[in-house]
């Protein structure tokens, strides 16, 4: 399998992503195209000592920056490797795209360029979350900030199938993120998103209220992006804060301090826990193609679980699966 | 000061309600008229002591459920403690009104009885939510769901009058929860949102991110309904999905769960940083007069809290403040 790597994306590329794909190929059986500027890639790669062979670098001599305008970048900047890479895609021998680079860009490439899986409107990004057991597929996360229902409807089927087929859950229900747990509350949006999923998803569950997100009411939860965003973001935001809190708290007092230092263990699986990036990329669904977003922040780790979760959705043929699941 | 306390409201009432009211009683230079079924709240006032003639009861016949539809409340059942309690502030003598019952029966009726401030198209719910240092004044939570950028307009120049006279911040400053940082990022209504901002009010800081809500980037923060009610109950929502997992991550352990003792006084320390309760009700900004909502899972403390909180409303005269300070 080959897995095509936005070698400039994130905020400390490329020496953080080569290294990332530096792990990949030491730990998975994967061989890596690396896009980026050719002397800078082939720099930071002299650095580590790897399989040789199974990581090759493709030339893309512009870079996209975090403030660069999607529809911009495919205009007018078409040798940056994220328009590279997504285009290998469209070569037999090249199987996913894995970028941390300016989201909107990866987006607007990915569907200008594979175009989308017939059925689906518009692409949705999805993370695997984790819940108090287990884990659940919550879709959109930042790429369709003003999406209509019948987004929010294919987002649900494409969930299921991701949850099924990638993460082994059969039949996977799905749940709609609102802010009252009946039917009828919400936005004018979610009431008729609601009715939407209602008539026509199976495994549609309901409303889904975001204080209880985290304890397997479904396998699959749909939200619009600003959603979404704002359940990712706000997450990372609260668990630092608290973090930081916490601390202080700690500092002025010796007894805690030690405390904290006999918990450690406890305070880094908590973490782990709710850290995303053990759980790898985004992926990008709807689009003809395994294309897996990683946080800007992306260490090496992230990168590496980012490749191994791309991997997963090539092993399970997903993307063929949702064009056969996906009815409009 | 005489407050008005929906003696129905909440999941434990009455008796919940009416410990917290006989707590304020007892810590605050208060009056209170109890309104709810006489018999019911009698009883529970009998099993406490405390300064008689400072605790009055007003019988309302009817009960609003969580479940009851806001507008059939006002059409129907025109005896419930809401609807009673929000038109005794129409009369001399009455100076705010608290209730921890169904949220958008308190917003509808008070918007139908008490009537907007002039500027003011619809009410909001502010919140008071920690900082790492400090605190902020987060507004809509989930009155209005479905806003015109006009109305979070008005939520920001509540939200500083708010901030300027109860917690005494000179100047605030107030910042649009948006998905990304600069102009132009997020949804469409987010867009004209921080456009009409961005020209009409002065202080106003741009986008903040969902990620940095808690790390003082406006003293303000504005949104709609669904991502302020998003935000509140999921930061709930998380906080104890790691209280569980770090549960059970110090269970299997213990040396951790010595730690955890030892650090218990940090770990409640964060748990009342975090803890919307210890910081009073949620005020309804935007009608003629002083309504606080509190959580519907309040404790008699949180009651109490919102009894302050209304008090210091009160004192501060915001509702004559706002009518000065909100301009179309």
């Amino acid at each position: 399998m080959r897995i095509v790597v936005d070698a400039m994306g994130g905020d400390h590329a490329p020496a953080c992503v080569v290294s990332g794909v530096v792990e990949a190929v030491k730990e998975l059986p994967v061989e890596i195209t690396l896009v980026g500027i050719e002397a800078q890639v082939k720099k930071e790669l002299s650095r580590h000592s790897y399989p040789e062979g199974r990581i090759t670098v493709l030339h893309a001599a512009e870079v996209v920056d975090m403030e660069d305008n999607p529809l911009d970048v495919i205009r007018r900047k078409k040798n940056c490797s994220i328009v590279v890479g997504v285009n290998l895609l469209k070569q037999p021998g090249y199987d996913a795209f894995v970028s941390a680079g300016n989201t909107g860009a990866l987006v607007a490439a990915s569907t200008f360029y594979l175009r989308m899986i017939e059925g689906v409107d518009r692409p949705g990004i999805g993370l695997v979350i984790p819940q108090v057991s287990g884990c659940a597929f919550l879709i959109d996360v930042g790429a369709n900030p003003d999406p209509k229902p019948e987004h929010i409807y294919q987002y649900g089927q494409m969930a299921a199938v991701y949850m099924q087929s990638v993460i082994g859950v059969a039949n996977p229900t799905v749940g709609l993120i609102n802010i009252g747990e009946e039917a009828g509350k919400g936005s004018g949006f979610d009431k008729q998103t609601y009715q939407l999923l209602q008539e026509k998803l199976p495994n549609f569950v309901g409303n889904v209220e975001p204080n209880k997100l985290f304890v397997g009411k479904a396998d699959c939860l749909v939200c619009t992006g600003v959603v979404g965003n704002v359940i990712i973001k706000l997450s990372e935001g609260l668990m630092e804060a608290a973090g930081t809190v916490l601390k202080r708290g700690i500092m002025k007092d010796p007894l805690a301090m030690l405390g904290g230092l006999m918990m450690k263990g406890s305070l880094k699986g908590l973490k782990k826990h709710v850290d995303y990036s053990e759980y790898g990329g985004a992926p990008l669904l709807g689009v003809n193609g395994v294309v897996m977003k990683s946080h800007g922040r992306s260490s090496p780790k992230a990168i590496k679980n980012a490749i191994r979760a791309a991997m997963r959705e090539v092993e399970h043929k997903v993307i063929d699966r949702m064009r056969t699941a996906v009815v409009s």
